[in-house]
């Protein structure tokens, strides 16, 4: 380590202690002859007093401009009465510098990491490096992490394994699009990145797993109107041998759990439901806000229950499925898969709402062979069309495939929420703008004729 | 939960309880009248006992058949002398049924699950389903997650976070080859996957994050002789303000913290190092299995260092780096960038080998942006070519970036290795053959000429 401490490190303790401290510097200020700078890092800032002499060095901190990376070595001092800082944990002391290097210096920035500056969203993707650094970002992504470990954690404990699933697989109808990947080794064949590991955690419960769980990146090619992005994550939960009531405890022991752990907030368990019906008749809206939401005030939790297995489709003239083809339909509703009152049958799902915004979603699987061909038979969908989408899954329920269900939370939707930010973009570290383009990459690039050739495609060229 | 034990929990504290058992039939053996079958989940096997009597029961258990799902009422009892099992936990007891109910039935199995048969591996892809269930395939997926989730601990503790990468992401020039993502609506554009989080990582350390990790899937599109898979998974790890050492240590502390806690092996550390032309010398490969390695005896980890910066190809007449561009040479090599002796320079990376197979790589970065041009200008990329390929990383370096260091390590080896893989398929839940095709799901797979008009690509006819 070429530093002994870090910049949120040094206090009272530390008086008169030689120390080496590198960082970025947050801003310079000349006091006469006397030159004071805070030194930040990830951890805090200390405040670096330079002496008028020896004028050497005196003459090299005059150089110092924000956002230098330094480092330096010097003495822990108590700072003077009156001039400490109680407000951070670095603030009664400063280090007295007796040797300077700049690491690397900075150019002029496109804007300043002030945190009462506004910042162009523009600005603020093209060169997010700086607008990382802003300690109020800096914050939420440690946040982002100590929610993420402490998910982990709970569910460990609760025996669930966390198993990785096909990032590179086959493309499924499930309403939105697919991004496709051209395959050079099977030219003009196509992989398709998933939406949802929803199949693959199917196919784990079949594989007797009992418990999954995977914090996995999931892809959407709409168009990106409102907070949305192509890329984002999703907790995604299964298990196997429970019921509807089981994965809902289950979540509100876990946000309960990582809701304290991280944030000291208490969540009053179980969260309050509501039917679909009722919450459209009585909120306009499947996913209320309600009055008077016992769970705390800044948390209004909420399940939404009892939706419709399906919807009919007006443009298309077609039934579909509210959540997904496999989601169960409740036992009252399983005998009239075969009549005409389609509206009226009910799914064993559940939506989970906070604030007003959906955040999960989930719901008991269809677990037989039967009932699932019911399904896509009011859905539309051929024998031959659910044999190349999904044969994959229905085949695996020939060898034995236990009751399973599960659950999926967007993380991105939840911590936005937690962090108070305007948008989902502040809790990615690298976001794509709304037409999909990443400003700091230039993602999506042009590729050369040759790539394509290779890929056994070209480009439709303009009439 | 509609059980109340799962199949690895019973044992004498339990006799005479009445418990709800589900799982699948790993066998069953008729003796006389009495049924005996093997009731199997991810936590173990129990005993069930089917008397005679009721003859309604005992008809309906003599229809039972291997990978059967069941749930069965029954009481526990302690199993008659010398027909305990004491190779297992519930070994001592039996469960004697009182209530049996199929929750889904099995077609005849394509293999048998027994672990000494052999299976043909394109069945165990095929019907992957099937290979997962066994017991000791299964034990090496909760291995593969407490090792993943030991090694977010550790660095956890050490206040590594973890930040996500974008998986849609920029073509790259690192050798090998990018997969490509047609982009809807930035048609004729393409997003590419990432071969690893090299440059967000370095990003990372700019922006201040100081220490980061990912487990993180990476992806390459090359022809996939020996053991490789398309996509693949990383321990991603970089940080600020270190050097050489502190890396190595770091690892080294990891993978002892790792190994105890979870396997129970004592590493013994720090673990010896070679360097590059020692091992071509000596042991004529650059990634030796040394006699006499004291780490472990059955884990033989070595370093090799102080590898040569460039290599020459000779076919295409022209330097190219030995790890990739932003490697940094030694410092006395620094002066050497402007010379003749190219082949003398060397780097301050490091590979890590076990057992003869490298397991990990890396380096002390590139932080100054002429050396970093240097580098560039001798392996021929001209500034047009650095600026649209990694114009953004060096945009970044003109803001203050920190001296950085990080390696990455390829879990699938490393888990193969510690599992005694043949291949680093049987860790991966859902891999790919050696041409790029899931068996299981059929991927790659076609796609209409609808879906390819939107964005704005078409298939080479045949000529």
């Amino acid at each position: 380590m070429i530093r002994t401490h870090n910049c949120g490190q040094l206090n009272e303790k530390k008086i008169n202690e030689k120390v080496v401290l590198c960082g970025w510097v947050a801003s310079r200020r000349d006091h006469g002859k006397i030159i004071f700078v805070d030194l930040r890092d990830r951890y805090g800032i200390t405040q670096l007093i330079f002496l008028p002499k020896p004028e050497e060095l005196s003459s090299k901190a005059k150089k110092i401009r924000s956002e230098d990376v330094v480092k330096i070595k010097g003495v822990v001092n108590k700072r003077p009465a009156k001039t400490e800082n109680p407000n951070i944990p670095t603030g009664l002391v400063e280090v007295c510098v007796e040797e300077l290097e700049f690491l690397s210096r900075s150019e002029e920035l496109p804007f300043e990491l002030d945190k009462d500056k506004e910042v162009s969203k523009e600005l603020t993707l093209l060169h997010r490096y700086l607008y990382l650094r802003k300690p109020e970002v800096t914050k939420k992504f440690i946040l982002r992490h100590k929610l993420n470990q402490n998910v982990r954690e709970f569910l460990n404990k609760k025996e669930f394994l966390e198993i990785e699933t096909p990032i590179l697989t086959k493309s499924t109808p499930e309403g939105a699009r697919d991004f496709l990947v051209p395959s050079r080794l099977q030219p003009k064949k196509f992989y398709a990145l998933p939406q949802s590991p929803q199949l693959f955690k199917q196919i784990l419960m079949v594989s007797g797993f009992d418990k999954y769980y995977q914090i996995a990146r999931c892809f959407r090619d709409e168009d990106l109107r409102k907070d949305r992005q192509p890329e984002f994550t999703q907790l995604d939960i299964e298990a196997s041998f429970l019921e509807e009531d089981d994965v809902l405890k289950l979540t509100e022991e876990m946000l309960a759990s990582v809701f304290f752990q991280v944030l000291g907030v208490k969540l009053k368990t179980p969260f309050p439901r509501i039917s679909y019906q009722d919450a459209l008749e009585k909120y306009k809206t499947d996913k209320p806000d309600i009055e008077n939401n016992p769970v705390s005030g800044d948390y209004r939790f909420l399940w939404v229950v009892g939706f419709p297995l399906f919807e009919y489709n007006q443009e298309d003239k077609r039934w579909q499925s509210l959540h997904h083809p496999f989601t169960a339909p409740d036992s009252e509703s399983v005998e009239g898969l075969g009549g005409n009152n389609l509206a009226q049958l009910k799914s064993r799902s559940y939506d989970l709402v906070l604030n007003g915004e959906e955040i999960g979603s989930g719901s008991v699987r269809i677990h037989s062979t039967e009932i699932q061909k019911k399904v896509f038979e009011i859905l539309g969908i051929s024998s031959e069309e659910a044999e190349e989408k999904f044969g994959f899954l229905l085949r695996s329920f020939k060898f034995g495939v236990p009751p399973h269900a599960g659950i999926a939370f967007g993380l991105d939707r939840l911590y936005a929420i937690i962090t108070k930010s305007e948008s989902i973009r502040d809790v990615i570290a690298f976001p794509k703008t709304q037409r999909g383009i990443s400003p700091l990459t230039g993602a999506p690039g042009p590729v050369s004729e040759n790539q394509l050739k290779e890929l056994g495609i070209k480009k439709i060229e303009e009439e």
